[in-house]
Formats: structure tokens, sequence, C-alpha cells
């Protein structure tokens, strides 16, 4: 049988250990993977692109385990009343292929991306950091504001969004989630970003933005730009990745996806799983500014599904699916079409019709 | 809500509508998916192998609707008593990347495989051919007899399998679903091919076999290779190729996947839609050998989960799961996480915590 997590399994999940928890273990599931980055047989996802969206497929395997991620990208589905990204995903035998858990990964994802932001701007951004612009006020926002809020030490958000109601809704959020945040509403991005220590960039339009410009840019700033993930939907001004050193997920990925799109083959970047590993420095100066080029990888998917694992198990979450059959006799699969339900006189008359 | 289907569901189809006309609707749904084939936004899947097997992903979309299937390959795993294939696959709206319906694809791989072999042969092998060479008696087994019983007018099958055990099983569920077709075991394939109309193998084997060789092949034979469908899984002798026209499904993917990736580069093979559309010759002479060099196409499981949703439907069958969030505000993500079953004040005191 394969486990079955929905969404309010994820709620479960969230209301039994804490949000700080789930983003703090998370944290460290995606940092066990990424220092053993070469384990992994990694490639860059496969998207169908049509005119208002993406749909994207990733896989990812190590000897072990197999995951993959069903997400799309719709900016505007909200004027539908749909989210703009949805996602599931699974985890399955590598030895044998069976698909062990099947889980919703909409509200995942938002944690996991957030627990990747943190993950990185641990080890770039500066120790001292307590604000943080962000840009972007939708459905990632919140998960941005917590992780850093609750793990890094974050203590005040600046916030702008083009639509003031997006943001009215993150701060309203915020207040219950954690009213020792200070939460600032900011009538632009360069007024939000003046005086931020991270800049955080969640925007949603696929458009190539550009809603960071270089003159924005203060020495010591890092950079933490995760809207732009997508061929034709960037955010940040080709000289602020220029301004800076520039870190990235899975470089043949992020090099289509990314930021990074707009750089020419030879700009240098460094896959961040080396500053992990001790192979690449990260910030070497107070003064540096750092850009996490962020695009979602696989392997932060296939560790997510390894952490929602543990927690269902551990607390006696989801429920058992017949998504692939059991037989007594594996070759015997024309038996599995005659199951109880179905089996006798008009199973055998249904075939012989 | 997606709409669940699993393996119940599947057999409760095939019960209300008997496996002839679930397996005759899936050749006509096939057709209809081939004969638009420029529609179609089309990859080679997408494979992560490891010692014992394969898991691969196979993403296809049109302008409104979008499928993958995932599918592993494990020949091992009936030691286990495991399948050796074991399938699910999702139908979502390419509009707002909905997933619509997650379904079981085990039982219905064997069924759309089967249903893309007659559809091939309907117009490949000879309109008089009586008799099946069937070389594999495994899992796939009964469904390609069946269907060219069923459909194409098949009266006899001649087995063979290097497990007796197989062979057996093959023919105890030939002999209640379908009493009328005659089924002959054979000591060898040689035996079994020996005046075969048409020769199917479906061997699981993940190695370059040669289970038929060009001194078995008779003028006028349609072959029927299903089983070599993966890097370093073959099952016809090269010049079995050479002998006869080649037909794939997607030259792309059968190159890499086929038997055809023992043939140079330049090995001429015609995609199949091009014969429906009446762009190329099928068959040209009686005594031609024709080759139909299957590897399974991700458009056959689009047209498999289109005629699931449909059934499914017109039956009631399937349940509703929450895979991905339904919100008031779907900019508001994070309100999704604290859902009826969580709220209140144990959620408030979990996400400060």
């Amino acid at each position: 049988m394969t486990t079955l997590l929905t969404t309010r399994d994820i709620g479960a999940i969230v209301a039994a250990k804490g949000l700080a928890a789930c983003l703090g273990t998370l944290v460290s599931y995606i940092e066990q993977d990424f220092a053993r980055w070469n384990e992994f047989d990694k490639s860059a996802r496969v998207a169908n692109h049509s005119a208002d969206g993406v749909i994207e497929l990733m896989p990812i395997s190590d000897a072990s385990l197999y995951s993959f991620k069903y997400v799309n990208g719709h900016p505007k589905n909200t004027r539908a009343g749909l989210p703009t990204v949805m996602a599931f995903g699974v985890l399955a035998d590598v030895d044998t292929g069976r698909p062990e858990l099947l889980s919703e990964l909409t509200l995942t994802t938002a944690m996991r991306t957030a627990a990747t932001s943190v993950m990185v701007a641990k080890r770039l951004a500066r120790a001292d950091s307590r604000v943080m612009a962000v840009i972007g006020n939708g459905a990632q926002s919140e998960f941005q504001c917590l992780a850093f809020h609750l793990l890094l030490g974050i203590e005040e958000v600046r916030l702008f969004d083009v639509d003031p109601g997006a943001t009215a809704k993150l701060i309203a959020n915020l207040r219950a989630a954690a009213p020792a945040l200070k939460a600032t509403v900011c009538a632009s991005t360069a007024e939000a970003v003046r005086g931020a220590d991270i800049v955080t960039t969640v925007t949603a339009d696929k458009t190539n933005a550009t809603i960071v410009t270089p003159e924005m840019l203060a020495p010591g700033m890092h950079v933490n730009g995760v809207g732009g993930d997508c061929p034709g939907k960037t955010e940040l001004h080709a000289d602020v990745l220029r301004a800076g050193a520039v870190f990235v997920e899975y470089e043949p990925q992020s090099r289509i996806e990314g930021d990074l799109q707009q750089m020419p083959a030879d700009f240098a970047v460094t896959e961040f799983w080396r500053v992990l590993a001790g192979a690449a420095p990260g910030r070497v100066a107070a003064d540096q500014i750092t850009v996490f080029d962020s695009v979602g990888f696989a392997l932060e998917d296939f560790s997510a599904l390894r952490l929602l694992r543990d927690f269902a198990a551990e607390l006696g979450l989801g429920r058992d699916m017949d998504l692939v059959p059991e037989m007594a006799d594996p070759k015997n699969l024309f038996g599995a079409l005659y199951l109880p339900a179905s089996r006798g006189a008009s199973a055998r008359v249904a075939v012989a019709a």
C-alpha cells in the first residue's frame, strides 16, 4: 500500500510539531542531503510551457530513494480563486520502484523554499542581519518571514507588494503567528530595501522584471532571489548579479530558469553545496554583496518528502491507498483485475462480452 | 478536489464495461490522439536508472490537457512478490495546472500497451492473420492475447516462456476469459513462431537478448516487439529489424529505448502516426515483413487517462482527495495550514513555539 498525505495531514503535522520545529528540522534535512550532493542522480526539471503557465516534473534519486515533484506555476490563477503554485510528490524505493508515499506539496513547497533560503542565508548573510525586505507579499511570503524570524534572528520585515491587499493579509498572518516580529509596510521596493540586511524577492509575474536594481544595493547585503524561477521570469537587474557573488542550487537548471538566464554562459556562479562541503568560500567580507539566485531544486523536495514520511510515521498520520496492485503471484497481473469487489459470474460474463 | 482512482476502481470499470469494450474504446481513444500528433508537446521520458531497474516519468500535453505517468521496470521484483512494472498517472488542466485525476496505471498500462499493439497491427499485420506467437508469458501476456483475440480476429496463440509456470498461469486465465481462443504451449521460441502470422515479444529481462532471430521469420509476418523498451533491454536480432519495414511510436525515444538502439542513427524507421495520417504507407505487400518496435509512449497514457476519466464519471467511480489546498483567498496559502481540524489555540501556540 502507498501512504497518502493530504493538505489536512500537513496541517496536522504543523499543529503537532509547531512551525518553528517543522522549518528547523526541514533545514537540517536539506543540509544533510546537500552535504552528500554527489550521491544524487540529478537532472534539470522537465517543463511543459503554455500561454499562461508551466507544469513541471522534478525527479531525483540516490542509491536507495527516488522522489519527484509535480508543480505548476500559473500567475493568473489567483484571479480565478486558485493558487499560483500547486504541487504534490512521491517518495519511492529505488530497489523495487514501489511508490511508498504520495503527499501534497503545495504547503510543503512553501516551507521547503523558505527552509532552503534560510540554509543558504545562514552561510551567506551577515551574522548580525536583523532587518529583511520582502518584495512580493503573496503565498510564499509568510513562510519566508517566519522562517527568517524563527531560525535566523530577523527582527523586522519591510514589506512591499503592488497589491496592498496582499501586504495586509501578510501583516495579519504575521501578527497572529509571530507578534514579536516587527512588520513595516513600505510604499515601494526602494523604500523596503533601504536599511535591510537581507532582501528577499518572491514576486509571481511571469515577466522579465527588474524588481531590484543596482542603486538599491548597499554594502553587505544578502539578496535572496526566490521568484525568478522560469524562462522569461526574472526579478533582479543584471547588474545586481554583477555586483555580488552569486550562488545557485544546481547550475544547469539555474542557467535556464534563474535570474542567471540573463547572463552569458560563462558568468561565474558557485553551487551552494560546495560552500556546505567547504570546497568554496561563502561570504568573504562584511561589505560583500551576496546573491542567492534560487529556483527550487528537486533535492529540496526529496528532503521534504523524507521529513514528511518520518513525521507522519511518528504521529500516525496518513492513510493507505491501493495505488498499485498487490498480488499473490506478481506475474498474474490479469488476475488482479478481478478483485473481490468485482469477482464472480458478472465479471466473468463481462470479460467474455 | 482531485479524483482518485485505485486498482479497485479499474477492476470495477472492467467489470461494468467488459474487457472487450474497454480495450476497443481504448484503441479508439489512442487513435484519436495519434491522429492529431502535431498538437502535442512531446519529449522522451526521463529515466533514473539503478542497478536492478529504472523509474521513469512520461509527461505530455496539448493545448488543454497535461498528463504524466510514473512507471518503474524492475525485472527482479517478481522474486520478491512484487510486479515488474508499477505505474500511476495524473491528468491536469493546462490552463490552471490543477491536477484533476490521479489514477493507478499498472493495470491500465497493460491494457493501453495491448491496445496500442492492436492499433498498429490493424494497419501493419495481414488482414487474414489468425495465429499469434506470444514469447514471454508474464504480466502483459493475457492483455496482448485477449486484445488481439477480441479486436483483431486472432484465433490461436502459440505460447513460450522460459518459466513454464508463467505459461500455465496464462493458459488458465485465457481458458476462463476467452474459451474460444485456442492456446498452444510450445517448447521454444522457434516452435512458437513457426506458422504464426503475428509474433508478439513481451519478455522482461533487462538484457540485450535476441529472442527472435532472422531464420525464424517467414514472409508476411508482423513482429509486435513490446518488451525491448529500455537502454540495454532488447529482444530482436538486428537482422530482424533489417528484414522488414520498422515502425515506431516517437522516434527520438525509440532510438534510445527500442530494439532500434542496436542500429545506426540513420537506420530508416517510420513514426506510426504518419501511417494513420496517410502520410506514409503501412504494409505494402502480403509477403512483406513489418516490425513494430514498441517502447510505450506518453501519448498512450494520455489517451488512457482520458478514457478512465470519462468511464469513471459515467459510472460514478472514484473519490475526492484534497491533494491541493482549496482557499477562499488563493494568496493566503499560510492560512490553509490552519484547517478546521487544527484550528484554534493549540495551533496558535504551536506556531509561536
